[in-house]
């Protein structure tokens, strides 16, 4: 089998901290495996600014257009603050460049962590969804955009293309899932909306299989809270994905387990975690590394089709939960070096008959 | 004293069985006061389209803009789905012609419903907020908005004038409560949220009593579950705000008490509890009055200056609360007519040195 080439973007602030940890842990998990990869490392976000003067080098697209997947670690923060171009510009450029149009975040709640949800265990419990976020258009790319002296303006904008294609995604996803989609916009006020439950509406006819619920995103924000074990699929535009899917992970009790996946037509996935750099804790070495572990096992999954290797690190982050081998976030007292070995020890013990 | 017009738009589905409420508790609470009041009915909203063919007669505008405070109460729902007008079309158009550019939504966390909560208590207790929501302008009003075959186009908009009107709203309340102001918006993305937060900013500064926090929305729906008690006022775009005050409205454990005054720069006020018209209850006499009795309470409060009428009815809702004299969906057994019987009583008996 060839060699996977994976192009590793490390992130600024915690960033590097959880990409060596969630890097340590690949490499733990596929030793004494045929899948072979390498890793190729590029400038972006806040590192793209210091090494290349950039958030997004032309380099790295480059790079990356070239790769198997593309792995991401959290990026920005207020070192940049005043740079030409901002970290977050890079991210959403690498976003449009890549034609990532879908953003895929599972909300999960385990019995080892629900404990750590701020809702009471009888309103999660069971909670299995996930969030499929349109990635390329909506509010974060239509033009005009103005910041003037007197005035703004942003544009929400939606192609039937664009929206088309984010939908039979969802359906997609639906069918090899619960075969539920619900469909989340404010069609009681937007055009955007109206026609992105449009289209809902019709694609949904080639799916009979899955039936479908429509929300206005703000009833949305209460039903996250209140009856999350209802959603299996949940198809959203951009900017309201943006919005709801913080609300999604924080009810699965911490933001810094969850990891994400942006798929487009054809060409590379680019997984990352969906939190952000965390500046206030950065070189603290307490950094919470879950959500780049399970973005790896993601990786593992989802492109390379490698199962067995992505359930053996499952494994391990079950395991180092039920034991509470964890970073203060999740109310341990562990170091991010610390839970990444104890990750590391249980994989490599993984294979002998006394684990599994 | 004058006689004080209320115009009263009554509503569709619930809506009318709310107000009914709504009132019967207003005539209890004034009677032997020096408040005297006159009530006048306009079609607006579902029940607009029916009576006057339209969701906002011009009829129902000009007798609104002479009225000293306007009460409406939940509208649209199913019914209206496909008239050329919508409802909601009148809702968003009273709030544009009567200039109410500020949504005020309190959030508050009683002991007494601190159950009713789907978050742990230990979240939610003592948790206090306001939320003042930009009203008259953003992704609501901006122009272009299209709505075509094969495209559809939304525009997000604000002028200077209009931010710095609602940032002076939020920082004077916040004079008024405890001084802390948090902002929210999606500055690393959006120009519209960049010039947000540049005028919050410098309108902070003629309010140095005043603190200021900044929240992108995105992490400020995990802040709203995780630390609701470190807000005082929030202040927030329109859109942004039609989403996030929904959120907050279900930690308090219903949405179906919360209400809610929109206010302009003159004219009368407009309260109107924050939920829907419910179409899936109406009819059955099970809608909760409490949201529609709190907006009498603010009415009174706020645009008559009549603390303690608001305090008699406000200590009614904490009654019936407290002796689980509810509706079903806070988990009683009573109708809507038996609870505003409840508080009716409580309310005569109030002057009485036994309650009191
Ligand atoms: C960092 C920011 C630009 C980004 C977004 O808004 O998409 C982030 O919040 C996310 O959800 O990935
Ligand atoms: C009914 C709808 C148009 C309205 C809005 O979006 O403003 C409602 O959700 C609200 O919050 O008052």
């Amino acid at each position: 089998t060839s060699i996977k080439k994976i192009v590793v973007l490390k992130g600024d602030y915690i960033g590097p901290e959880i990409m060596t940890a969630g890097l340590a842990v690949l490499d733990a998990a596929t030793k004494d495996t045929t899948f072979a990869y390498e890793l190729i490392d590029a400038p972006f976000g806040g590192d793209g600014i210091d090494r290349a003067g950039d958030p997004l080098p032309q380099a790295t697209i480059d790079v990356s257009k070239q790769a198997d997947a593309v792995l991401l670690s959290a990026i920005g923060g207020p070192k940049w603050d005043n740079a030409p171009r901002r970290p977050e510009q890079g991210l959403l450029e690498i976003r449009s460049k890549l034609n990532l149009f879908a953003n895929i975040r599972p909300t999960k709640v385990t019995q080892a962590q629900i404990d750590r949800s701020p809702l009471k265990p009888e309103y999660v419990e069971n909670t299995d969804f996930v969030i499929v976020r349109e990635l390329t258009s909506g509010a974060y790319f239509g033009k005009p955009r103005k910041l003037e002296a007197h005035q703004a303006i942003d544009t929400m904008y939606y192609s039937e293309a664009e929206v088309t294609r984010i939908m039979h995604q969802g359906f997609k996803m639906a069918q090899k899932r619960n075969k539920h989609v619900t469909i989340v916009d404010k069609s009681n006020v937007l055009a955007t909306s109206k026609f992105w439950r449009k289209i809902a509406n019709e694609v949904g006819k080639s799916y009979p299989d899955v039936t479908i619920d429509y929300y206005y995103v703000d009833a949305m924000t209460m039903a996250i809270m209140t009856k999350p074990t209802t959603f299996d699929v949940v198809i959203i535009p951009n900017l309201f994905g943006d919005i709801l899917s913080d609300e999604a992970a924080q009810i699965t009790g911490s933001i810094g387990q969850i990891p994400s996946m942006s798929v487009g037509e054809s060409g590379p996935n680019l997984y990352e975690p969906i939190h952000g750099s965390a500046p206030d804790i950065a070189g603290q070495g307490i950094a919470n590394p879950i959500s780049m572990v399970n973005t790896v096992a993601m990786m593992l999954s989802e492109s390379f089709d490698e199962k067995k290797i992505a359930d053996k690190i499952t494994a391990a982050v079950d395991y180092i939960i039920e034991n509470h081998y964890v970073t203060p976030d999740m109310g341990g007292t562990m170091t991010t070096d610390e839970v990444t070995q104890k990750m590391v020890d249980y994989i490599k013990n993984y294979e002998s008959a006394d684990i599994k």
